[in-house]
């Protein structure tokens, strides 16, 4: 490449990015907030572990840390607006699920439920936080997974073709996947 | 979706994900270590954080801590059999960079170089450690980015038409990005 130097903020060089949907219970108010976070990644195999940065002065942080749980739902590139409107609208002033007539599915494990569109979801029992500048990085231990039929393979990994995943660029712009090079198949 | 119930590990529900080049520096023998990541993420804006989940038994991890600074490049799709090639010698065992005969760009903030190969990179000073289930994630304060010409726009968004990065998908498959659907171009 021909280098051209930057300072950091200049350009989102860690995205492409999955969208991860965060949904957290308000027991008060008997409700489930979804917020989209894509700084988000696994932690650990063995406990399995995936974590989520929040900023602490977000609703969904406040849930997560008083209810010790959470769910992560994982959307297909045709819901970009669902993700989008997710991250637009306020938690704290709007029921999102009523808002967006969203449908639900009841956790396993836990009491959060997860997006009912969603072609992949995972129960996380909070196990720790870690404050990392102006985020926390809540750690969930992954309780159980839910998964749309045939979505992954024997080998866990996903069909790409039927299930295109949505992906944040930054900026309120989305992508998908597409079948790439593979290593036995083409030289370095 | 029709949901089916999974045990965690029954599946990469967490793919697909960008693979970070994690570059570290052995001083005893002048060489540099490449090895890819994909459990990484932004941490936080301000300060500008990245971290890198390694396990603690690694040869990257003994040089990250060793040196307190290590860089992160990304590639394009192109390059996945490289992104391979790196995961599956080991560093403590060969000089990746001569075996695969890389060539690196100097960094200008910290003394680790990147790869030339890369479409953008960024260097990191190890900020601190949190030990998380069977990993540590190390904390990076980006101190430089470095990116090819025209591969981010005015707002700082990739152009996924001209710089197609390499994602995984776990089990050694890998993909890219495509466009996908916006929020503005259609409902939900």
């Amino acid at each position: 490449m021909a280098p051209e130097s930057a300072v950091p903020g200049s350009c989102y060089f860690y995205y492409p990015r999955p969208v991860y949907i965060v949904g957290a219970r308000d027991e008060g108010r008997g409700t489930v907030n979804f917020a989209p976070v894509t700084w988000a990644t696994p932690l650990s195999s063995d406990p399995p572990l995936f974590g989520v940065c929040l900023s602490p002065t977000t609703y969904s942080h406040q849930l997560v840390v008083k209810t010790g749980e959470f769910t992560v739902s994982l959307l297909t590139h045709e819901h970009a607006a669902l993700a989008e409107a997710l991250g637009k609208l306020s938690g704290r002033e709007t029921d999102k699920v009523k808002a967006l007539e969203l449908e639900l599915h009841a956790g396993e494990a836990l009491a959060t439920p997860f997006l009912a569109v969603a072609y992949v979801a995972a129960e996380c029992l909070l196990l720790e936080r870690h404050h990392v500048g102006d985020q926390t990085l809540v750690v969930g231990e992954v309780q159980r997974i839910h998964t749309a039929a045939d979505a992954f393979d024997g080998a866990g990994v996903l069909d790409i073709e039927r299930f295109r995943p949505l992906l944040y660029l930054g900026s309120s712009r989305y992508a998908t996947t597409a079948r790439g090079t593979q290593p036995s198949k083409k030289a370095r």
